[in-house]
């Protein structure tokens, strides 16, 4: 789900959603997952209603965002996505910021959130294709045992991009 | 003070609370402190309540507890520790990731957050053993003088296992 | 503007303006910015109202406190920054600890927190002229950019002392 007001409106071409779904199906294994995506203006009341939508009436369990996380006026993505948080997960916003300050001092200012919505997953990511890719290489060994606990389906991931990582405890459901 | 359901049910053995107690038993230098323990289910209600009850009534300056720091939805120690706080300590809940990371990539799903209610500082650590210990030796040097700042008795540590630290212009109350 | 109920009384003389100032003297180098200072006591609704008045009165476009960031129970300046905050900027309160953790375990009791209020950035800097230069050193890189996309000037730095990032789709204004 990409969030830009000229995007949306045809201005430029959104890159965001192409970066997602490339980094997604190089990083998941398991052939039966899928995606639904969406590209809508910097408006937080859509925001939130598109981010229940595709939790609560198309039940998908991971929900991530790109654009709208910097310190402008029209950034809204994580005001509208702990508007409509269950829980928040400081822990994602945190390491994401700490990835991207390896690579720009501006990471900082990103302030991009993590949350759980119902049985789903929903992270802020940044706009731009390679931090999409460097934040989703930092954070997304955590993605699936995540998703396990909210009561999600088993992600499977290819180990060359990125190695789920699970508790020993943890045992895969039958 | 340990959250959990089934620990609390009697369905398995806690095992919070015996390591929360030998590593303070270790740390802690002066012989003279004493501790409250408490093992109850993950309800908000009643962790908020048994929290009130340590710092207002028992007159606890440190409240530690383990547990219920998840995503999952019956993890609420955090939601219910942001309740009853006066102040948030951002800064125990980023370090205690911070450290946890050293060793598990999962350590970003930890919600863990540390307040202070009137003259106590409470911080939630996570469940497992291995991992309480680890987040004890990566905050704790930091306790004693917040504990100082908030009008708590001095503390002493015993500098092996872990070396409080204060600065020079904080002195020794006669 | 400085925080400090023994400061504003006189009680004792005031390091952290003079320290900010000559901080900010050395970093920034077009020549024609200019401060207004404050001197002030620790009472939220004193700090709220002050913060207000650098911003919406006097339209300053970056605004940085000194002092009142600890636990102790007078130290209001976080709580007072994010009363009067359109926007909260996670990203400067977690490296400005990750930065003085350094030097003091303690940092992690700091509570700093940046905020955007209508055009200007409000960050919580520490009391002490060491910790507030250190803290400067390690965020200030990503301030004149943060400055841009909210509205405000286009702030030039001495890059013998701090190098602003700008990605390289930002271009400066004509």
């Amino acid at each position: 789900m990409s969030i830009s007001d000229r995007a949306s409106a045809g201005v430029y071409k959104d890159e965001g959603i192409p970066a997602l779904k490339e980094w997604l199906k190089s990083a998941i294994a398991a052939p039966q997952w899928r995606d639904e995506t969406r590209l809508i203006a910097d408006e937080q009341a859509l925001i939130e209603s598109t981010l229940c939508e595709l939790v609560d009436v198309k039940g998908c369990s991971l929900v991530l965002t790109t654009g709208g996380t910097g310190p402008a006026r029209r950034d809204v993505t994580p005001e509208a996505t702990l508007a409509v948080a269950d829980k928040v997960m400081p822990g994602f916003g945190e390491q994401m910021r700490a990835v991207s300050l390896k690579y720009v001092p501006t990471a900082i200012l990103s302030r991009q959130v993590a949350v759980i919505r119902k049985n789903s997953l929903i992270i802020n990511l940044p706009g731009q294709p390679k931090a999409i890719r460097e934040t989703l290489d930092g954070v997304f060994a955590a993605v699936p045992y995540c998703v396990d606990l909210i009561g999600g389906p088993y992600i499977e991931t290819n180990d060359a991009v990125v190695k789920a990582f699970r508790p020993k405890s943890a045992s895969r459901p039958k």
